[in-house]
């Protein structure tokens, strides 16, 4: 005797961070569900704190969180949420970070660096999160950063539907802006089928003093040119790009971006006129005040929360992408 | 034979984060040396870089930190210089923490509360910290939120320095603002040899709709009541008490505090006519615009370094507050 | 193909050690169920062995024990019924702890101490433990002691039901024994709108060797006195808590605790004409060698049982005290 | 609101290393199921790939690898299974290792020698692994180097019933081949209700120089002996003592072991005239060049299947071996 | 600069539990040197504390306790010892456990057991411990059950040159107690050159109910026995075994074993007629009431201190057992 | 007093796995010592052991393996060398690997793959190493899978004197062999001051069934085209690469990479007429019969001796690389 015996259930629950609530709040709506209440607030000397409205015993959590500035109290913000739901009894938690914070600082470029965005994986597992999920990491290695499951979602289907329709693949050239991102801008070139050129920064030999040059690697001349990165942050790496590229003779200059971070002057230097459109999704909140005419921001809450699901029913993330993922 | 054989030694040095690096140089100075040279930036999207200047191997490193607003930058600075001191070889990492972040959720008082200030012990775990310093933390207990070494250390012998010139110990009363703090005033009453006080706060029984009354615990009237708390936040618990006090025929109200957070509206309410004076150490910045003329700052570099030279001596914190600590 | 795929169940069960049986009994009676059958027995040389005696794979597992004298015994016994249930594969396991063991040395109050309720924690975690219940934690900071999720029971409900219909609030003053305590004091103020007062000891200034003073700080002169404390351990703060009371004109002095420790000689000294009635709940065992005519003892598993179905049906545990734990 | 909830599933598959597939198929086919497909495969330089052919979201995995030569191979390929599983989300992993790598170096036999079988477990442990299932482990204690349940198996249900048919228990004496294997013998000779003999190694002392003697302690003229141990490995300590033990009047010599490592000259050792039969299971593959007319093969497979059942039903193994295991 | 540099230096220290203060006294005394001293006790309900007298920062510790009765108290004490050291900044903790504690529970003999002595590592290592140190451990394996080094010290050569005076190798038989304990007798048949003799219980075949037959396996009549084992518990199996050997014709019986944990009635059973000397060593306490005349007590602490002075020099502690440990 | 004190030494040992002893013979030369003596074996079944011929107590271990073919066994070996150091009492383990095993399995390239990189760090942690030193990781995110010091040295000064004298600058051109390769000739084009081209593998849009185009991202025609790669494996791509360049026009084809893993057929393709020279270092073995005439390989052991040095002296690692590493 001596056993009471119930059957088991699984209980989705979708959890929100102050940054990007929109977010949280279309994923659920994708989901047939609702962001569960909490009591998040900031207090005078800059402490956070948070409280769930309901119980989340035995949940199976989803917590999201947009990393934008200012981009540590949001980092905190989760982890205080993490730390609350595990203290609560939630089942499984997982970190639902669309734009991983410190995915830049992925290794010790010099000596006596940190390597923040291990830093960040190692705080979320401190906190209790079991799992990781995010888009477009900035380094695909940053998967093996975190000790268990990570979705590494790409947004790419959601951009390639975009272009597909609007642009002509036979006078299409993709374009990395630097040396460093060229891994996604041969992801696109492969994908289209279009041919590829790098902008590439270097030391001039024969002057001494650290000049560098910006040469394009590749044909550019007469072509529609797809200036593709995983982020745009100031937005001048992308500027500089644009003008070279319409300087070497290209037709026309289109950006494709999932993150856009916009740290100011992007606003500015993107409005370029060497820039004919720009192209990002909303993994991170966008005021008004960052918006212009040749802007079209697409949404990313239908593929959350088509991978939620997934994740939740033990389906296949995988099978969202072709294998990938 | 197959042995390479040296003595061995060891190397004490201070970092700083940005936060409060006046603190950090004092010790720094007290202890005849110097705070190590690094580079902490904050990137425009928010994220924070830091970087030594010299090697850091084999060191015996302190990083000291205010967790001053914004608390979550300069905790964040703090795990990351942390993470580049385990990844650069040092020895011992010591979190030097005078005000300890989030100290004040150190309990669950409601259901679905995080616990704060563990999760903050296990980000500085998680990011390499071998030890913990700080000073009159809230509550005692958060020593064992941290598996490791907490040099726990008391402002005390620097606030009653202070006072012993200046009050007759005849006239004085030990005033706690709240029950919660009794603690804090016990210890003082213990070491002074004065009565105690408490303000009160609770539903009268009487009205039905939860009004609060605030009654005095103890004698006060012509007395000169010394208010005692870790901290000071935005000051209104203090300045109401203080006006309890004065109603119910105070000679005097003075304050003292370790810790002065100073948020809004504190620099304000503490101007009270019901304060004489306020006296307070440095654990925490305080631009010029949050001093006025009764409010003493004593400085608490001396005693942190003697600290850091016991601890890296190997010597007794303990010997330096009579057995406790 | 490949998956072989079934409905999952949950299994609740209760297994006890030998410090209190008839309190895991009463919980199980409450839940409708019965106590495993477990084979515990102490060798000669005094280790302790333990088996179950049905499978336990899989299963949600709830393990009693009081901690009463002789109290490493009970631990060991608990912390080896852990292991054995997890290398048997228990899917989850809960240490049922209703007076947690060395809640009292909870942080260093000198140096060199042991934070030996730190180190329980540490224990029951290497052991195999996933969760904590436990009820009236010395110090609510206990609960961060603890890496996973900790249900921090009230009795005051139970005590409380008990004593609202024998006592007028309107003549009731709530009593701390000391200092520290008073923070359970302020809590029954609130909840019954009474008002408070404390023992405080100190040194008499005028005295040079350390003689201390009993003051009474607050009003208790015709006042029935409730004297309020988690824990009546040998009893001689309360016996001379009630004198001084009693000594300064209260009408009567009533005393209530959630854990009955009665180390000697407290079945004793709680027998004082000065001190009315004492309840206390069964958290520990009391012989009836240690029972007396005004003793009253509240019986604590309908509260564990509820709790642990709350548990066990992923309910919500914090609804039980309105909000709180 | 805010919940979405369905019932919860189990599903249990099987995955296999490329050392032994028959067996991990007999296994499959026992339960009614089929292996997961996956690709492994190694690349040039010797380093393994694998991926699985489906999702494992979720899933209860068994992962089956036989640690035959090159037993580095097969040992790190399991690894990178249980982290791709881990990777995956599988939600339960438990490592099948029907014969544990590295058993025979459970202790430091002296010092600076590595405790292999432990390290073993450490690395399942890294790579993700909830839980082993293993046969007929060298040492018992083993069990207790991994952190987390162990299903300890036994062969010897599957070798009595072989032999019940077979010999005559009145005639039969059981023989441990050397002194540190007796506990083998000891089990053996309870259950069969036989006498017991045992091959002793030692210095002679009338000899200076380390000649040792091989004595045999117990009556074996007349007698059929059966020779038991858990493995054979290169066949030479059974060979030499199936001889010693015909020199001294044995009327026959059968051998029994579990596992059969079989290195060289094994095949050739045990074919000795000394040996009348060799019973064996199938935990490690035997190409056919290492089978001969008096080796007896007996499938390990419904003993596992059996076990796995079990397992993921949360039944009892320990009922399958009347409380042991 | 920002460096201060000093030599290092290193610190040993000796503390000790109270179960075998004695023990740690000779130690160090062998060393040179004193026991620390610490403040020890034990409240009325039962909890031990503990508190050094002396700063013990940075120090290389060795906590020297004896496990006999009451054993759980002496482990919780040790436990609660370990922690204040790792709390106090020692640097490195050995603790020294001569006889391990619960070594007997070292694997699941059935289901559903704890695996005790896997447990007791896990707990030293949760306290705080960095390494241990013990004496002639029931299984070798045990040194696999903690995660870090493990001093494995063996009695051996203090309990072999007590007898080699005394005994007359050429007349000398080793025997064992039972089959579980075959492989202490193996080194010391190994050691002298002695032929070895075992007694092997077993059920009679021709009996149904589970009757036990005692039977000697090897030649005992008119030789010396010597029965050896690593520790006396109770005795009776001693003292049957010796009956056994005498009725078979043993010319004399000696008793050698590492630990005397003589729970009742070993007292009364080793003093059997049957039985010619018992030979001890001084790792657990033994009161004045469990001596006798026929009983000699060797002194380990020679041993303890010698392997600790090896550890804290970096010494070899190998090269004191010739190669093995 | 109770402390015995001692000045404090550090000990510097190298060991050697059996991949590759001339290298670690070559490093202890460079440091003025010896490789310790130890006794590695492979057992008939292919289990490894090891054991270390001298104490290696409070050693600064480094242990030195090449992880050429059979990457496994000399992973394996590597790993139970690392646990054998844990076990005796070593300091402090630095596991170099020259060549990272599996660093190209460093993301999920697709769904349910491991992170094989990852989990060989993890393995390294599990068996007790503090630090890895690396030379030239194939993907720098690599040192964020370790939880510590990672020493990623380059080999980049050893090539680069190599061909400062060999080269004319002025005519050379930097090709990457494929896009995902670019960073490596980043580097160098930035070193030298050189141009950049890249080999770029696509799918022909026009053709419908997967054909890939090769083409040559930048200007070849007429220049020396030295191909860069952290390590050449078959050396089909390598080969590939070299006839596009001739046919392209190039003068010259020389090839430099670090690594030489050359599995089948590297050692034949890469003898093609198209390649000129190929220069590697020896971080991996090379038989003669994969040298031959127009292949250079420099020596690493300096480099690896002087970080070695600089890390047991607490020197700085980064100033051999001008502040990088």
């Amino acid at each position: 005797m001596g056993q009471i015996s119930t059957p088991n259930k699984k209980n989705l629950i979708i959890v929100s961070g102050r940054a990007h609530p929109q977010l949280a709040e279309d994923v659920a709506t994708q989901l047939g569900s609702d962001v569960l209440s909490s009591e998040n607030r900031t207090f005078a000397n800059g402490e956070i704190y948070a409280r769930y409205g309901e119980s989340v015993r035995g949940c199976d959590a989803f917590v999201i969180q947009a990393h934008s500035y200012p981009i540590n109290e949001w980092l905190m913000e989760q982890l205080i949420m993490v730390d609350a739901l595990k203290r609560a009894s939630a089942k499984r938690i997982t970190v639902v970070a669309p734009f991983y914070p410190y995915a830049r600082q992925d290794k010790k470029g010099r000596g006596r660096e940190p390597i923040s965005a291990r830093l960040v994986a190692d705080l979320f597992k401190a906190a209790g999160a079991d799992r990781i999920m995010s888009v477009d990491l900035h380094a695909a290695q940053i998967q093996g950063f975190f000790d268990g499951p990570v979705d590494h979602l790409f947004a790419m289907p959601v951009l390639l539907e975009h272009f597909r329709e609007k642009l002509n693949i036979d006078e299409l050239t993709i374009v990395s802006p630097d040396m460093g991102r060229v891994r996604v801008a041969d992801i696109w070139s492969d994908k289209l089928g279009a041919p590829l050129a790098i902008i590439h920064k270097r030391r001039d030999p024969r002057v001494p003093n650290q000049v560098s040059v910006h040469e394009i690697v590749g044909d550019v001349e007469g072509r529609v040119c797809l200036l593709v990165d995983d982020l745009i942050d100031t937005g001048r790496t992308i500027q500089k790009a644009a003008e070279a590229l319409k300087n070497a003779g290209a037709k026309g200059v289109v950006v494709a971006a999932t993150h856009a971070v916009f740290s100011d002057p992007a606003t500015e230097v993107l409005q370029s006129e060497a820039i004919d459109e720009v192209v990002v999704t909303d993994t991170l909140p966008l005021p008004d005040s960052k918006k212009w005419d040749r802007l079209t921001i697409l949404p990313i809450a239908p593929l959350l929360a088509r991978a939620i699901r997934e994740v939740f029913d033990d389906g296949s993330v995988t099978s969202m992408f072709d294998g990938q993922a």
